[in-house]
Formats: structure tokens, C-alpha cells, sequence
């Protein structure tokens, strides 16, 4: 393909002329597709249907203690979730909080008790001010959290790699610098898993904080598209050894293994932080829903059973993310108007189209029945500096529907281009 | 029966050595009952065990407007259940938040959100001092709740009618006074319904603190236990009167409707409260579980079948409160030892001692094998002034265990009181 970039006026204006063209042809054909969120579809959902028939009639509602999950109690969750989150979060069940339906609800529940009461130092309101780490592009409901909460968000770049660790150590010699948000394992939205060297380097911070928190956000901790997936080190044993475990606290759910709605959120952390953040929890409820909690555990007995039902997600999910890729190979490789991310797992694929671009290209898409995540929602304050970076989330719509948006998006994406590009000529 | 206290010291000798005598022979029987907590018994779970064919198994996943309640989104819940708990609230569905299965969690969010956001004034956190007004004796979880926050907590008397209103339209006219815990019907623990002159009182209420909030915990508003059970008057017509309707929030579930660990809560407010609630949420969550929502719609189409529903427990619940009374009736009238409530719904009963003997009914219950919920459990602080209240909670044993539990609980009264007025003597 030859590059938009290399082009001469001449060209470039023949070039803008024929995807003009192209992109009239589709916006004709009356498409409306959502890819705003990484939401699971039908197809994925069903998968887990069974999962209905194993509470309720006459299977019992005792767990395997015995404990009749109808009634009250059981602040942290049932043990046999515990074992199982325990083998996806590589910690100790005993450093597991088994939760309601929302990861992101325990992470907005320990800033908040962070606001309030702190981690050992001045609850964080009473602090002159507090500021985060927020890696981006990343995840806008983190940065949503940090807003509300009058939290600083210092944005941090990305690399192939993971947040880019030499810019992270200096930062955090600020002392009101009280943590980062991280999706260390294909992170939404750029599918990158962080390199064992950024992990390392991660669990061997000394923030001047002492109140300093890792979220560690591992949403797709076992969400691989292809067998040989990605790998992630494993953070705790890391922080183990450096005496850092009071650092972080980690977060997964099965949002993305069962139901998006209706799923199990955990959360793990150290013996000292997991004291802290239940004596708020016996304040705040008597209990998750253990019912919920009983099917996942007898839906999942144990982590191969989990393992082989996130392959039937990888076999729908897979030819979503192959139709986004082919068509980006096909139709904007070696332009030099694009550079995206080709992910193994997770939710999300990420294009830097040409800077400037970003939020036209949102707008083409719209104006022909794509509607794509709002630019900038990935970034801190809402707002991509360069406006140049498109989340993509393929899951929700069907193959034959993801290869639509597709064609869409990339004709938007050199239509983009070439406008300013041309723009530049004249 | 004779008055003890009216008894001469020979008198009450004898009486001593008599109780104790039965206390030996209670104690010696091997009882083992725990009537800590108002948790519902299994009999009564099993009344709502049709939930589980509700949803799954070819019945689809959708509610009545086509939402697939499996997946993504629905902040505050399915509308099914806002006109369900409309009814049962008295306010407008369009002002029902619907959430998880805690309403605990609810108060708590709301108290959270005020300490770092305030309602409409600085938050809570940064004013100078935050008192709360605590009926007491009251839900122990209530005033938990406020010492986790550092709330000071200003304890009311509970008169037959409700709150101390003369006290409290005095008390609200300290600033710092914030907000107030309220139970109103079937208050926990006494059993007591606000009368139509209290809740007036309290509609019409105007705090010097604009941030005041009334937090209503509506927790028993359907919980009869016979055909002609109290009516609470409806606060939120009343505030409407008197313009004072952004002072309420207002919450229930079905803890005790379905089940205690896996019900639906809901918390009710004025449109601008409602607002300010639901901008918490959009950054706290993604939704409720709106799945364990549509099997509560399915399992109560209309208010008819809700209240029918609740007949049911009544059937379980009336045989073991009646017990408790007919033991206190038998045991204990006209001995001018006790006191004691007979409400006509709700958890509790609550019993008032001699002064000063009410730890000690404690200790002989636990000796004999009878767990009761703490002494002082239902004042602010842990900490009852007197020493005299108990709350008992009927609900979890069976009719056969509760009258043991009776038996050895008016043994331990007589004991407790008979050693207090003996001592006197000697």
C-alpha cells in the first residue's frame, strides 16, 4: 500500500476524491452499530446459561460448609470462591474478599474509604492534596472515580511494555502522589500486558507516599483469545519479596466470564490491608449475595473447568477481533496513517490514527451509523492531547457486523487522514 | 402474681431460692439456641423457593421493556420493581433508586457520599462536627454506621409513639446536627409504629443544619404479623406539604420478603435527592444485578401477590412472637420486674428489666445455652444507660425452641431482678 504521507498533492487529492467516494457508498447503506463498551454479546452470555439450574430446585442452597446462602452473614464470601479466585489472582484465599456483581464498585469503595479514613496516614480529604498515576490510554470508569473525588490525575504514557516505568518512579517521589491505576494484563483499551521487567520494576517502587496504592485492576486475567496468550508475572510475590505488599490491591471479577450484570467481583491484597478494608465492610454490609456466589462456585469446581469455559468465549470473541485486524491490515497497512495494537486477549483493540484526527474520525463513523467510544473518554479529564487515539470493542456486535464497522472505520480513518493532510497542500 | 418489689425481704427469699432452683433445671437440659440476630428461618426462606424457576430455563432474560437483564447497564434498576417498591415506599417510581441486595449498603453509600460531598453544604468530613440523632434503643447497624464515620451520636427517647419529638425539634436546632436514624414501623427493637402525630411532627421539621437528613430505614413497611397490623402515615406526602422533602431518603429491601442474603434494596428520595444519588452511582458502579431484580419482578407481577406473599410469613412468623408474649404474660405479669412490647409485625420484641439488671439476664441466658443479642448492642456506643433493655428475635428458631428460649429468658429476668432487689435488702 503506498503511504498517504509519501503521496504528492496530486495524489493525495485523486486519493481523497475516491475514499470520498467510498465512504458515501457506506453511509448509505444504513448501518447502526454500537461499539461504544466493551460488552459482551448474546452469543457469549448463553454460554454460561447453565449456570441457572444449579441453585434452586432441590439442589440445596448449603456451600460446602455447610452455610445456607439464602440467609445473612459471610461478610468476605464463600470459601470455595476464595480457592478460585485465589488461583486467578496468585495470592492466598485468605487474602481474598469474595464481593457483589461489580469490580468497580470494590475499587471505588477503597478510594472512597481512603478519602475517608486513609491508609495509615490523613484520610486522603484531609490531605492538601492528593494526586494518581493514570497510565493512558486506559480505562475511563478509574479516571471517573479520581474525578469525582477531587483526585489529580497525572496522566502517565504507555508502552508496548506497560506504563512507562522510568516516567512512574520519578513521579512518585512526590509525596502527594497516592497511586496509579493499572490493567496489567491486556488493559482496556490497548490489549498490552505488562512486560515481567514493568512488573518488577512496579513491585519494587518506594513511593514517598506511605499511603501509596497500586489499583491493580486484572479485569482480563484469564481472557485469552489464542492458547498460547499472553503471561503476566505475578505482582504479589513480586511485592513479597520486596517487602512492598501493603502497595497494592488487586481487583478481578467474572463480569467477562459469566454475566456482565450479574457476575462475582473479588478483590485480594495483603493480610494488613485486607484487615482494613473489612472492618469498613462490617459497616457497610452484612454480607454479599451468596446465592450468586454458590452458583459461580458450583459452575466452576475447580480452575480447569473455569480454563475450559473461557476457551468457548475465545472461540466466539476470536473472529471479532480477526475481522477488525484484517481489515486493518487490508485496508490501511503501510499508509502510515494508523498504528494499532493486535491483542492475544482481553476486550478492546486500540489505533492511533494521525494526530488531529481522532474525533473527526468519530464523527464519520457516526454520521454513518457507527457509533464508537467517545475520543478522549480514555483518557484523564476526558481529553486525548493528541486527539488521535479510537477504542475499539468488538465483542457486542456479530462477525458479520464487526467486519461493517470495520469497513466503516477504516474508511473514516483515511478520509480523516487525507482531509488533513490535503489541508496541509492547500 | 405478686408484685416483687412489693414482697418482704422473707418473701423474696423464698422466691430466690425457688428460681433458682428452675434456673438449675433449665440449665442443666442442654439447650443450645442462638436469637442474636432477627434472621428469618429456614421455613420462611423456603416460601419464596419458586424465585429460582423464574429466570433461566427457557424463560428468558428480558424484562418488560427488552432489557437483557444479563448483561451491562440499568443503573438503578429494573422499572418493574420501581413500581413495585412505589407501593410499597409511597413515593413515585421515577423517585425509587433500585439496587443490590443490601439496604444496609445503601444508608451506608449515602453517609459515605455526605462525609465526602456533603448534601448541598461543605462535606461532613470537613465541617467541624457531625452529630446524628439515635433513637435508641435502635438498630445497632445504624449507629455503627456513624462511629465508623466519627458521627457523634446523640441518643433519643423512644416513647410509644416514636421519637421524642419535644427532644428532638430542641436538638435540631444545633447545626452540626445532621441527620437522624429513623425504623418507623415495627421499629427494630421495640416494634413500635410511628404515630400520625410523630411523623407529622418530623415532616414539618426544620433543622438549622440545611444538610440535615432524615435517613428513613423502612425495613418492616409490609411486615405484619396479623391482618389489622399498624399503619405508618406516609412522610414523604407529609414533607411534600411542608416543603421539607429534600430532608428524607428513604429505604427498604426484601431481605426479609425473599431472602435475608440475596433480596433486592431500594432507597426512595425527592427528584433533587434522587439526582444527587444517582451521580454518586454513575461513578461507583455499572448497574445493579439486575438478574436477582428480574426474578423479584416475575416473583411479585403486582402488590397483591406481594402482600399475599407476606401472609405467608406471618403463618411462620405470628406462633413464635405469640410464644415469647404468652411466656412473658405467664411468667412475668404483675411482678412490676418487666416491661415489654407486643408489637403487631416486624423482628422484635423488645423487654425492659429492672435497671442495672439487663447484662446479668445476658450472662444467665448464656449460661443456660441461650445467646442473646448483646446487652447495649441497640444503644449508640454499645452502651445502654440503664441497663434494662433487651431485644429478642424470635424469628430463627422454631415455635418448640422459642418457648424454651421464653422459659429460660423469664427465668433469668426473675433470677436477675430477685438477686437486684435482694441485695437491696440484705
Amino acid at each position: 500500500m503506498p503511504s498517504y504521507i509519501n503521496m504528492s498533492a496530486a495524489e493525495k487529492n485523486a486519493e481523497l476524491k475516491k475514499v470520498y467516494e467510498e465512504y458515501k457508498h457506506l453511509k448509505n447503506m444504513g448501518t447502526a452499530l454500537d461499539m461504544t463498551r466493551g460488552k459482551p454479546g448474546f452469543d457469549q452470555m448463553d454460554v454460561s446459561d447453565n449456570i441457572f439450574n444449579l441453585v434452586g430446585n432441590n439442589t440445596g442452597y448449603k456451600n460446602c460448609e455447610g452455610t445456607d446462602c439464602r440467609n445473612y452473614g459471610g461478610l468476605d464470601g464463600l470459601i470455595e470462591l476464595k480457592h478460585l479466585f485465589s488461583q486467578i489472582m496468585g495470592v492466598d484465599h485468605s487474602q481474598i474478599i469474595v464481593g457483589g456483581n461489580s469490580s468497580l464498585n470494590m475499587m471505588y469503595d477503597t478510594i472512597a474509604q481512603a478519602m475517608t479514613h486513609g491508609f495509615g496516614d490523613k484520610p486522603w480529604l484531609l490531605q492538601e492534596k492528593v494526586k494518581f498515576l493514570c497510565p493512558a490510554p486506559g480505562y475511563d470508569r478509574h479516571f471517573g472515580i479520581c474525578e469525582y473525588f477531587g483526585i489529580e490525575m497525572i496522566p502517565v504514557e504507555n508502552t508496548k511494555d506497560g506504563p512507562d516505568m522510568d516516567e512512574v518512579e520519578e513521579l512518585i517521589k512526590d509525596e502527594s502522589v497516592k497511586g496509579m491505576w493499572c490493567v496489567p494484563k491486556y488493559s482496556n483499551p490497548e490489549g498490552i500486558t505488562y512486560s515481567d521487567d514493568t512488573v518488577r520494576r512496579m513491585a519494587a517502587m518506594q513511593p514517598a507516599a506511605k499511603d501509596f496504592r497500586i489499583m491493580w485492576d486484572n479485569a482480563y486475567a484469564i481472557h485469552d483469545l489464542y492458547e498460547d496468550g499472553d503471561t503476566l508475572l505475578n505482582i504479589y510475590e513480586e511485592c513479597v519479596k520486596n517487602g512492598t505488599e501493603d502497595n497494592i490491591i488487586m481487583f478481578t471479577s467474572t463480569s467477562k466470564i459469566t454475566f456482565p450484570g450479574a457476575g462475582v467481583a473479588a478483590e485480594a491484597a495483603s493480610p494488613k490491608n485486607v484487615e482494613l478494608l473489612k472492618k469498613r465492610m462490617t459497616h457497610q454490609t452484612i454480607g454479599p449475595d451468596k446465592l450468586n456466589q454458590l452458583r459461580h462456585a458450583r459452575m466452576f469446581p475447580n480452575f480447569d473447568v473455569l480454563k475450559q469455559h473461557m476457551r468457548s468465549h475465545a472461540v466466539i470473541l476470536r473472529p471479532k477481533f480477526e475481522a477488525v485486524l484484517d481489515e486493518f491490515e487490508k485496508e490501511l497497512s503501510g499508509k502510515d496513517i494508523a498504528v494499532w495494537t493486535k491483542p492475544k486477549g482481553g476486550y478492546f483493540i486500540s489505533v492511533n490514527v494521525l494526530e488531529g484526527c481522532a474525533k473527526r474520525v468519530e464523527e464519520l463513523c457516526a454520521k454513518a451509523g457507527l457509533k464508537l467510544t467517545s475520543v478522549g473518554a480514555t483518557f484523564p479529564y476526558g481529553c486525548d492531547p493528541k486527539n488521535s487515539n479510537i477504542r475499539i470493542a468488538p465483542s457486542y456486535p456479530s462477525v458479520k457486523e464487526v467486519k461493517k464497522a470495520s469497513e466503516i472505520l477504516c474508511c473514516a480513518i483515511k478520509l480523516a487522514a487525507l482531509e488533513k493532510l490535503t489541508a496541509v497542500d492547500n
